[in-house]
């Protein structure tokens, strides 16, 4: 993997990038959408690849538990697996372990846990986590974390991210595939220091790029930009900045002015899946008795399939009698809204007008249509 | 609307033709998937043009409930509103407030009923069924019709015989676009004279088509066989003929020997959203264990979007993990089987070999893959 720096810009440390993987390139910052288990929910690599996508996120935990990283290593990987031609980046199924699975317990040689699915024993350390990764042969991988609840003390959390520092460097030494690029992931709650302590031992281990974990976990806006300026200034600048699992639209706004480069979340396609969509204006709630006969499309400035081809109305009905092509069609309208997005931020950069348009978002999102 | 045959088969009563209604034309024998809600399930207007669907059924009773035919007039006819171009014929409702409605009871006048949404009462006779399918708009449109249980003794059915004939009566006096073409609904239950005096009492009023309503209702497939052929006699040559909700594809070789031209039916979007997907072979059941790590496409010589990107153990993947795609995949797969049958008997009969066609046919589904 390589990373260059397009063009900074003036006013922020936020910056244009690109990133070269074998499975193609592509510009940062970037919005990564969550194929949690070898599908974007609801969509196909064709709908992925209509929207713009180019490149996408997929859940370790749930692949290795379901159908398995044999099968998927089988059938020729991941990209293959689920005929995604472009970047995939695999988590390490830290955050998954702790969210999802039940009676965990945590020890230096890494995690016990139980299956979400069927109650079944299994253990994930460092070096399984490499291994699974490799199996599903993502471009992008991430070394093997512990992600500290949220609240937690500071002995909670220093002894977190001491783990997650040895864990990483046993990741580092079992991962052996070239064409993937490790990221270590910086931990450290809402300790400033922890996280100042935890990114210098990664940099000093060097990986191919850095990501901030353990944030989305609860914390409010404020208290997560202040942990993201504390931490970035600590990351080396020829390396991409990967904040995991954020967010909102005006968290992502936030978070490219204080340098971060990569963004992936389920808000998107979950939202869609609720009814719930974006536009420039804020949440439009589709189940609204308003749009029963709303003609319009839910944006009319936006170039995606649904809303070229559908209105409100129908989409309200499609929701409303539970039909699957309604959650295809919310989900391609947000996953477009959220591309456009990044794109603009993008070329905001490009024409140093960044500052200028994070203002102008920030204002027009007080006009929410369904406030 | 026009119908013209092309082509007649010298060894039965198949033909070849034509139909040609204001949103296009398609041609004869066809199968038409059925959009209940204003969606065929899983799918969107692109997806069934990319299968090569060329007409489409949408179900009166459901959209009548919901979201409204008047909401549906108001966005400009059910075409615009579902996005989808190509003809559509609407059925009358009558099927489903016999088989899904409750609390019915059936007068002169029509049916009073209880929606099986939220057991309001509502009323539907002949006239209503005309308004609510004028202000759909679909190309073709039936006649409101009493379909009897079965079994049912022939009091019963005999009775019912004279409501349809009453009731077509009323519809062919309401109906007033010239752009809809109206289809006569042939009942009788099991018994041939019934069939014989329905059929004549609704050709002496002249329909522009004729369906077969009553049948796929439990009856085997010997005893349809047996009423289809003492019916189809009966019926205009120079008129299509519809049989109303069949079916599977032995179903539909057997109806199209006999002169049935048009067919619908849930099965191939059912069966996909349960997992089962049509072969030449048979049916090949996905969730089975043999498919986990199955590298081979549904069937290597199918041509849809489903076999071209995606392996067996993939599809078992998304299937046994619930995801939304699976529902979709499966669903272009299966109505591209029925769309390339229906285009293989079209082809077998202007080639002048359907005989030879439906017995290599028969034969081959001995050989199903999951007996």
């Amino acid at each position: 993997m390589e990373f260059h720096v397009i063009q900074r810009c003036g006013d922020s440390r936020a910056r244009l990038g690109e990133i070269v993987t074998p499975h193609g390139r592509f510009e940062t910052p970037v919005f990564m959408p969550v194929g949690t288990q070898g599908s974007v929910k609801a969509l196909s690599s064709d709908d992925l690849e209509n929207v713009g996508v180019k490149v996408i996120l997929a859940n370790t935990y749930h692949l290795y538990l379901r159908p398995g990283h044999h099968i998927v290593e089988k059938l020729g990987g991941l990209h293959r697996f689920m005929s995604w031609k472009a970047p995939i980046l695999t988590d390490s199924g830290g955050f998954q372990v702790y969210s999802l699975a039940r009676l965990r317990s945590i020890s230096e040689e890494g995690v016990t846990f139980q299956s979400h699915l069927d109650g079944k024993k299994h253990f994930v350390g460092p070096e399984e986590a490499m291994a699974i990764q490799m199996a599903l042969g993502g471009d992008m991988i991430m070394s093997f974390d512990e992600c500290a609840p949220y609240p937690a003390d500071y002995a909670y959390v220093k002894n977190s991210v001491r783990l997650t520092t040895l864990w990483a460097e046993r990741c580092l030494e079992h991962k052996s595939d070239d064409n993937q690029a490790l990221f270590g992931i910086v931990q450290g709650g809402m300790f400033p220091e922890l996280r100042e302590e935890s990114a210098k031992s990664l940099v000093h281990m060097s990986f191919q790029g850095y990501a901030l974990g353990g944030l989305s976990v609860g914390e409010d806006r404020e208290t997560r930009r202040h942990v993201i300026e504390k931490t970035v200034p600590f990351l080396p600048e020829e390396k991409p900045v990967y904040l995991m699992g954020v967010g909102k639209p005006e968290d992502i706004v936030d978070a490219v002015l204080l340098g971060v480069d990569m963004f992936d979340c389920v808000l998107p396609t979950r939202n869609a899946r609720n009814g719930t969509l974006f536009t420039p204006q804020g949440p439009l709630v589709i189940k609204n008795a308003r749009y029963a006969d709303d003609p319009e499309p839910i944006d009319d400035a936006c170039g995606c399939y649904t809303c070229a081809h559908f209105s409100r109305a129908y989409l309200r009905h499609l929701f409303m009698a539970k039909e699957l092509l309604s959650y295809r069609l919310n989900s391609i309208h947000n996953l477009y809204y959220y591309n456009h997005f990044m794109s603009e931020i993008r070329s905001a950069i490009r024409q140093g007008r960044l500052v200028e348009y994070c203002q102008h978002f920030y204002e027009g999102r007080s006009g929410s249509p369904d406030p």
